[in-house]
């Protein structure tokens, strides 16, 4: 019989690279109607002349670049927090809210950390390969040119409670183009981790727990095949 | 300039098998509070001595299973109408709710259907293996071991709005296995899809847009990783 995933085990270890973000507080409360980010509803529709409904929210769009240093031969990846992740992890698999503030001690931060591809949402008027080339520029420090960005595939974000476009480029750097150390804009607390394609191949190895969208499996699994 | 994909585009000869679910009605109304399968919330943080917040919602955990018959060669999906990718499509990238009623001319309900691997919701007090082996039972009609289901990895739905945990499974399964014609229980319309290897590469091939979600992409990478 297989458990559930324990990731409140996951070793410590693997954060200590994490220490430039300090988180001290984490509370919830309940969504505002004026939300930008999501909209939740309820959709109903008549199938074969049954009534159904379902429970979803609206999202939006994003672009994901996988990144490929030639120069040095690494994969670039970012950490960061994420607030869905960590929520998740410190309630299982139910639907219950937590009250008050959430115990940083029983559930370390370093639980909602994420190790991912470049990525970001469209949320602005440019084309989607502008912003994929913003997004590389602001969260690793690469200027690239947006035509070295090859368009790989259109896919959805999820199916079930929620779906938007994902749009996903390659891009190969090299040490040249590194114009800053990134770590993201204004708020944003980002960390730049390169790995080794060994190092990428065991993220996505047989028997692993990733604590990672399955936008970082992707990536992974679509460099590994086409590009070794 | 890449532009938006054009998921309304989609050529309906695609659709053509799909006729099994006739959709003829469809409209919104506000997610109640008491919804069984999403809870909204705006979650805060202090990060580095800043305030901040993200506006996220819990969902349940999954599994998911590749499934290939070895006595075929071939692949095994499931075709379905999913609410949220069918109004992700009718209102493009925005948080727009659409009044009244669906124009079901104007969005046929087919650009609401998905190619995907088995997959089920873990809503029930049993092995995260036995549920996958129901699913593979109730959507495609294999009556498989439990223990003939390898696991594969643990990643997460997402990142960014929501996030849960997918636990996903490899199982190879034989005509002889095959006990009735799957397409789901109850109100469940669901269809059996069997694709050939090469049927699936294209799926995932470089310039590809695939009206499915990122397990769909996964699944099939994952195998043409692993198994070929």
């Amino acid at each position: 019989m297989l458990c559930r995933p324990d990731f409140e085990s996951l070793s410590l270890l693997e954060f200590e690279i994490l220490l430039l973000s300090d988180i001290t507080k984490v509370w919830l409360t309940p969504l505002p109607k004026n939300s930008q980010w999501i909209k939740p509803y309820r959709m109903h529709y008549i199938e074969n002349g049954r009534r159904k409904s379902r429970d979803i929210f609206k999202i939006l769009d994003s672009v994901l670049v996988i990144v490929y240093n030639v120069s040095r031969k690494k994969l670039i990846y970012v950490r960061q927090f994420r607030p869905a992740v960590y929520h998740s992890i410190t309630t299982g698999n139910s639907l219950q809210i937590q009250k008050g503030e959430v115990d940083l001690v029983k559930f370390p931060p370093e639980l909602g950390f994420t190790l991912e591809p470049i990525a970001g949402v469209v949320d602005k008027d440019k084309s989607l390969a502008d912003i994929a080339r913003e997004e590389v520029c602001e969260e690793c420090g690469y200027d690239v040119p947006t035509d070295c960005l090859e368009f790989v595939m259109n896919f959805r974000s999820g199916v079930g409670a929620s779906s938007s476009t994902i749009t996903m480029f390659y891009c190969e750097v090299c040490d040249a183009q590194k114009v800053s150390e990134g770590g993201g804009i204004e708020n944003e607390v980002i960390q730049v981790v390169d790995l080794s394609i060994n190092d990428a191949r065991g993220l996505v190895q047989t028997g692993s727990t990733i604590n990672s969208g399955s936008s970082t499996v992707i990536a992974t699994l679509w460099f590994l095949c086409n590009k070794i």
